[in-house]
């Protein structure tokens, strides 16, 4: 991949795999709480009304701008009340907010960017906010070059403002980038700006019940089932 | 120190030697290329006039915002001029002008900054831009947790933005961090705004003839004479 300096990675989902992280420490709160709730659903919907749904509510103009820190608590109170889990101290409710903060790496993830990075500049660049990412990558046992985030940008992916705020911060020119993401249109959306694009299949990323799109995409530079591949491919 | 959870660094002079890493590298280049000039006379206007002085044209408003990269190159290109140090094609005065990409570290920092990202988020709080700052710690071969600059606020050190854009970015409050420094004007703006302050003595950062400010302040929480040294005060 001549004339690639830098590469940027998604990260939820491709880099940590936050629906069992997030089941698994929930059921170990309902344990110990001594409550019962089904936490594959509860993650889930988190991650697809909280987040998702979040970020396309600051999109609409419907939230203002904030970090997904706040828009994760918004949907943990909606949640926790909607299945009537009660007793929770605000200690207990921050942390558990902070789940997100504490997601465990793909196996292949500690070492695969270490071998990376002794080719490439490898950053973060997701929307979770830059608190987020850097205990995640302390927490988890990895480490970025830099941590880039949509909150340096002020606008979320796929929005091209993140992409060109990257960058511009990174001090390369778009195709001097190359986005790494288990996710087809952050993909899509960092070529359309003029990056790179290499595809990681994640087919574990919404349980043994999801279905994630794995189609290889002609446009893409490089297709790798984990980071170790995508190092290998790499030369590195 | 309770209740600190991250420790932001000064770079330039707390972190890397960039007085003999410039004055090396330049050293290098006339001998490559068969001129002659005064390379501590050189470095140390650069700093003084290109990035200080840069950065207080900026500002007083004098010049618009910019990365130190450009500071550092609108006065390279005046110094050569000066020094009538011809013949240099474009991609070496470039190459030159990233030389504060390639400041090594004091011997104490790698593993400093190691121990201490034990127990701290470590990241650098610089003046640098993110690039500068990224790009040194591959060069020198040291690791932050998060590289946070003066870029991300839109200010320079010591304007009170910069420390609280570091703050918010780390989602902490002022006394959750300690700024670590070798310059007494960077800590106490940084306790002006709340943070803890660390001073590092650095009695080398301008050369045999420089005359540091080395003296301690009764305010600042600790006083380390490296890295190591901070580490183990603080327990790491």
């Amino acid at each position: 991949m001549v004339g690639v300096k830098a590469l940027t990675f998604d990260v939820f989902g491709t880099v940590v795999d936050w629906r069992s992280s997030v089941i698994l420490e929930g059921e170990e709160l309902s344990r110990r709480r001594g409550f019962d709730t089904d936490w594959e659903s509860f993650a889930d919907t988190w991650r697809r009304e909280g987040y998702a749904g979040g970020m396309e509510k600051v999109r609409r103009g419907e939230l203002p701008w904030m970090k997904v820190d706040a828009l994760h608590s918004i949907m943990l109170v909606r949640l926790l009340a909607e299945r009537r889990i009660t007793g929770l101290s605000d200690a207990e409710i921050d942390h558990l907010n902070h789940v997100w903060h504490r997601l465990r790496p793909w196996p292949d993830v500690p070492k695969g960017l270490d071998r990376l990075r002794a080719r490439f500049i490898v950053a973060a660049l997701s929307n979770g906010n830059v608190a987020l990412l850097t205990n995640m990558a302390k927490n988890g046992g990895f480490s970025w070059d830099c941590v880039l985030s949509a909150e340096l940008a002020g606008v979320f992916k796929p929005d091209p403002g993140c992409y060109h705020t990257a960058a511009e911060l990174l001090d390369l020119r778009p195709e001097q980038v190359m986005m790494v993401a288990a996710h087809k249109a952050d993909l899509r959306a960092a070529q359309a700006v003029g990056f790179k694009a290499a595809f990681v299949l994640r087919p574990d990323e919404f349980g043994p019940a999801g279905t994630p799109d794995l189609a290889p995409d002609p446009s893409f530079d490089y297709v790798a089932t984990d980071l170790l591949d995508l190092a290998r491919q790499l030369g590195c």
